[in-house]
């Protein structure tokens, strides 16, 4: 069985797109309304996508009944040839992340993200469900919201700021999964807003597929993104929800941004 | 309405207790099985404990079902008379920390636990709501797990160790939250496991109810818990499992615990 890295390589190739449909229902939406919105959308934009990335918050608050929703959601986008990140951003001790990949890291689900602040030991047992599964962990390293500087950005007594000694480890953690696409089942999320740090991040982290969010409303530029590929198609997915979403035509809007997000790839 | 720090100070001294209930069944556990196990676990030790905590992840492994359960094991835990704090960790940026807070800081939960490592814009939110509802919320600080060092311990340019930078950002997001008691709003998670670091802390943060795992297997003791206290009784609330799940006698290893900490917090 292929691992993560090269089992993304692969949809990227086939579906020509690293557009990942990113799946935040509103709040004022009930489950059901929100299931449907999200089915409707996997349905307009999922052809022009590689992957659909429900973001767990917004099922969660609504009990049992948004987790009926949230894996219905799953379904449906499996089931329409999408990979199933689930945006969780999970970060516990050992036995807890254990139990967090279980709960995320099983089909219909692909990959999920995860936040690395506790450390190697508490990212471990993320990394060991994913493997066994040929699943893929996506690691928080430089977020796309204003206050990530506030910690993130933190200068080291080495010079570094604080998410390039992240970078390293998260690179670490991938080296014994790199595949033959040469993209490790342990990935990054790496924002958008800030093009030079991409390619720096890039050199620190060559195997990570980067998941890249905060183009468009959040002001990262497509155009801009060409460093965090890394010169491999599938070097980078990135995540996009309201510009489909509150388009007049998401089918339109998703292929729109498909083909700019590939040409900035190196294609063409 | 009074706020989360005068609630939680009232609370330790009405049940002379400092002890929190950490609530994590097992995984081999149905869900059912999950919920009465920790309804058994709240009826026995429950009386010598000032709060329980549920870990999220061990109900969400089991999807909805699970989340049911934890909904149940929470309403039992507050008819017990316990504040309800949900070990969560969540973090992420402003609208979907939103959508957590509004899924977990409504009754019956009392506080939950965030994971700062977004920064400020991403913490807003969880406070925003807290403050609305007089809940509460403790940031991870310093954790207890060996890994912690990896990210939380790395030397800044200015001497300090990344997560004493982090103590200063806590403190002062606490700051508005102040009740009479000289408690805030917003805690912080400190890990038991290096009695030093414990006071340090507290300096650093004067005004935070410190939530303090580690103790027992993970090897901090509770004689040596003085400092997290910083001279107020519900300076520091103390969460034990393992030790109080797999006691013969439940209810007398949790008056055990009660005992020795409300002695450790200054009393006798």
């Amino acid at each position: 069985m292929s691992g993560f890295g090269d089992r993304l390589a692969a949809a990227v190739q086939r579906r020509a797109s690293q557009l990942v449909l990113g799946l935040d229902p509103h709040s004022a939406l009930a489950p059901g309304d929100a299931e449907r919105l999200c089915c409707r959308l996997i349905e307009q934009a999922g052809p022009a996508c590689v992957a659909a990335k429900p973001q767990l918050a917004c099922f969660e608050r609504h009990g049992a009944a948004g987790w009926t929703a949230f894996e219905r959601v799953a379904e449906a986008a499996a089931s329409a040839g999408l990979l199933v990140i689930a945006d969780a951003k999970r970060g516990d001790i050992g036995l807890t992340s254990e139990a967090y990949a279980e709960a995320l890291l099983r089909p219909p689900i692909d990959a999920m993200t995860v936040n690395p602040m506790l450390g190697g030991d508490a990212v471990a047992p993320f990394l060991e469900v994913a493997a066994s599964g040929a699943r893929g962990v996506f690691a928080l390293v430089r977020t796309s919201n204003p206050g990530a500087a506030d910690l993130q950005d933190l200068p080291l007594a080495d010079g570094r700021p604080w998410h390039e000694a992240l970078a390293a480890l998260v690179a670490g953690w991938g080296d014994p999964t790199v595949g033959t696409s040469g993209l490790a089942a342990v990935g990054a999320v790496v924002g958008a807003t800030v093009p030079k740090r991409l390619g720096r991040l890039r050199e620190l982290m060559p195997h990570q597929p980067f998941l890249v969010p905060g183009v468009g409303l959040q002001g990262g530029r497509i155009e801009d993104l060409g460093m965090a590929f890394g010169g491999r198609r599938a070097g980078a997915i990135v995540a996009v929800s309201r510009a489909i979403a509150a388009a007049d035509d998401p089918r339109a809007a998703a292929e729109k941004l498909r083909s700019a997000i590939w040409r900035a790839s190196g294609g063409g």
